[in-house]
């Protein structure tokens, strides 16, 4: 196998990760967690659903709550093209390929396609929201996480290569990646559109399902203090990993669990990444036993994740990813860690 | 008058701010200043010339610095297309339209063209340099204000408007503006490519003069940070203005003067501004009175810019922003403020 | 005239600067002011009085707010000695030197006594309060600045070399001090007794009056967080100097006017000071004229102050430093800062 | 058993915890771990020891590190009396309860007491040291965590009461404690002198060992920044705890472990503690079932810790906090984290 090539230009104009629509027990739960202890604003509710964005973020929602009719899951994650032009050229492309695609109406959206992507991640595809005020300045209002604007999505997939195939073919840029050493076996891939390190990020895994949802936040500082106000609410332990810093990607990071186990990442630090020449960066697996500093992320953080609604997962075909996790896993044990 | 809209598809891709040379009376002195104290990062140096760029940034430059022959100036401003393709589409537009273009030899850049804007702004354009390590995670080379990468240039033009529409013409967007109140006399313009809120501004005044070149930092801290570490070399006069919050753009920002009298910005907080139903937020000129919050800048920050080699500034044929701010000075003075 | 030397041991135990008690016109829009937007606590609160304290403290209040009968003015400053055999000596002392001094009820506190300094500044002397919740860890209530903790007060007299004289005859450490270059005029003395580098600070002014009192904040970002959320509550303009770093002590600094024109500190960095060993720090006036960083502040930050109750303010019979400063404001005028 | 009741006036007046002694195998590893990865500022040096101090601090040294002639061990933790009467004091009081005491010569110290306390502790006490500039504004200087002044030490004691009841009775404060549930067996005593929580940690376990000493960092933006300098130095392996928040003393923190395996703490966040009516505040040991947050520590910062130069430690007559911390592990290690 070798890295795909980003086509240019793409065949339709996907500007950035939009936004991702969660079910979840317990509205009154949720909120509290998201928006009295987090920060989240709320741009709209109704009795079944929280409409929910970042403090910098104009566009309606970016994070959607609905009421789970049966257990938690994702139903779907958002993609915004730039023009309902391109929204009407990517139906066509999907339809070319033979995916799944149709139109629906969805509240608070504009035109809205329904897809599948070459791996079955139900992807929601729009090219405008309605528009409420930035809260960037609104300082009074800022609390918790101060959680700024949705960042990126990452998915556990039973063929990474595959997905890379498809998303290169339609304009994305892988801007780093992790294999297996010696080889070109893709175990993690971080995929753009909007000019930072990603938008979409594929890990090796049981899949398709969502390993978590990444919001930006404006510094060290507010990882430290969504930390302490989570504690402040009880919710300490609803801090799963970090505070840390990755390797690919270079993030400081942490990831909470919601109320219903959903995983979300707080993360500062992404670098601008737009120019042609900028080739990806390349990390073997092994990188995994020399993080650059952080405990390690309990086993949780590798093996759980919320399911797309509908879907079932499947098993990698490839086990070698999950074979070099195993090995970790047991070092780490040894390591004298809990 | 009136707001010009964008066109799209733009004739050609530009991508983003790139980077700008200025010239300096002592290399030596700009090193002391650029690199030991505010922690940029050398990736060339000649007898003539220093190459330097930030943190984060893979291309080759961001900041060039040239001995000078005659009084310091600033040579050009840098603007980067995406692709070759690119740049040949750029040529064919200017000549289109009538503006100077030519093609020219630049060390550490690929193929190049210098053209001037409809204002007379002196650009320098290419599609690719060649790359150098991302200091990013390079934690133990960071220093003073921890720069992370050029973000905009501010520009003092006599006319406004006519470098809107220009802009506006090869597909910048307008994310905010300022204008005389009740009118729509542009004062401000923030013109953006790259997804955040500007890579060009322009404001009304004697020129074309540069009043600034702006990098990123990466919060707060390192703003302050910057300011003790400029203290502790016994650069604390070179603080021009702030710490204070910008209206427009909504940055947290502190201005710097170089050794030769240069501007430059650090700043955090600029949002994402990229889908197609935001509408470019407008401001009074009137708000000048009403900060949000910072002691008033000094009246050099709004008088004196870099002249760009070899260009004559005119004065604004239209005084009325002129006479707001000679106003706005006066009342100041008035408030007891030194 | 000399430094004196601080009296060891001290007749009496004096721990630390303890709370102040001003009168305010509104106590409604100072809540809003302190409580709401800078994130005091309110220990108690009645129709005349609010009783407040930063968010570390257990004592029951460092910011005694009353409702002013006539113009707002500071009423007492507050002193903690140990123990209330600590007071009983207290008023042994004071009456010794011929100071006034009585014992009072005062609500909320222990045993408490009224005195007078030796120039003329009204303190309330007490050795305990009632106990509150340490609010430290109730992450989810912090707002604004973060205050954490009283710190100390900054007081105008006439006469600075008395206040030396009478405190270090009380126990109370030098650990910096501005003179007149080239003599040993006291301009500025900082007094300390809990082991950092001021509980009592005195400048020479019309006096005596109240400059300012001071809490500290954890770091930084509090600073600039606190000067954001006041312009989010259209307080902005009250930030009247800073941020900023100071010479003597080094504090990182902003300072805000209330709604009452009372003037507070907020600040960082104060160093330990404790060991027998350490000779005060020396700092001549003309320091004034190259500050570590930050823009100048204004005329009234040098001129207003607030009066204490009932007493008449005498200007300085010794006009150096004014002649002084007047250059100073003259010169900084010139330098073309508004 | 019961709390002890500090006795007060004390004996003589110890004003802080002061220094320590360490020994390592390697001074150039130690060098660059403390001074070019950490910060610590060099005192002085010769071919054997190395003196450093914390940017804030302007006595001569507050840990000092020797080549080892054996194994790495800490010789002695240093204490501070107020004078060298307090010194003379101290040596009759030692010698009235039958403790070892001998003066001593020692290097950049003025006159110094070697004393052992009542639980075995080796201790070096003193009354003065030279002053060195203090580097707190010195900021071009600073690297790493930015460490400011020695603050307290940790020390495993097979028998926390008895050392409870010494440290009670010569004028220490307990500012907050652990005990068996339900009982008062003391688990953790806080000590201090200084004014802020603690100067001297004693914790049940196989002891005297020293398990840290701790120095304060500005904010939590240094804590995340020594751990990504400390990667960047290929020492990201070396943080062993943290960043997470403590429940006792509420400090955010990070343990590192030397090159020599002597672990040290960074924190923010202690409070004032002075006043009379303050009571010590308890916890049970439950409480470390649920933390404020951050992962679990590793076994080995429970087990491990150094030894005391020629001090052979004993186990705890009583276990029961060894059962409690047998069972915490392993729950830990059943919640998957690993």
């Amino acid at each position: 196998m070798s890295i795909p090539r980003t086509v240019y230009p793409a065949p339709f104009n996907i500007t950035r990760a939009s936004h991702v629509v969660m079910t979840v027990r317990d509205l009154g739960a949720s909120r509290a967690f998201y928006v009295d202890m987090l920060g989240f604003i709320i741009s709209d509710e109704d009795a079944d659903t929280l409409y929910l964005r970042g403090l910098e973020e104009a566009c309606h929602h970016s994070l959607v709550l609905k009421k789970a009719t049966e257990a938690p899951m994702c139903e779907r994650i958002g993609i915004r093209v730039y023009t309902e032009d391109d929204l009407e050229k990517t139906k066509a492309h999907f339809e070319h390929v033979g995916l799944p695609v149709k139109w629906v109406d969805v509240a608070h959206q504009g035109k809205t396609l329904h897809v599948s992507d070459a791996v079955g991640t139900p992807l929601e595809i729009c090219a405008t929201m309605p528009t409420k005020p930035r809260m960037i300045v609104k300082f009074q209002h800022f609390k918790g996480a101060y959680p700024m604007r949705l960042d990126h999505f990452q998915i556990l997939s039973p063929d990474v290569q595959r997905a890379c195939e498809f998303y290169a073919g339609i304009g994305f840029r892988l801007s780093e990646y992790v294999a297996i050493d010696g080889t070109d076996d893709l175990v993690f891939i971080f995929l753009q559109r909007k000019g930072n390190t990603h938008d979409l990020v594929f890990v090796n895994g049981r899949g398709p399902r969502l390993h978590h949802f990444a919001f930006s936040v404006p510094d060290s500082h507010q990882l430290i203090h969504a930390c302490d106000v989570a504690s402040s609410f009880g919710y300490g332990v609803k801090l799963e990993a970090g505070p840390g810093r990755h390797g690919p990607g270079h993030a400081l990071f942490v990831y909470f669990r919601d109320p219903d186990g959903h995983r979300l990442e707080f993360f500062t630090t992404h670098y601008q990444m737009m120019d042609i020449e900028i080739e990806p960066v390349r990390w073997d697996v092994s990188y995994l036993r020399n993080r650059p500093w952080g405990l390690p992320p309990p086993k949780s953080w590798y093996e759980e994740a919320s399911l797309f609604a509908g879907i079932e997962p499947c098993n990698p075909a490839r086990e070698t990813y999950t074979a070099t996790l195993e090995g970790l896993l047991a070092e780490q044990g040894k390591r004298s860690h809990l």
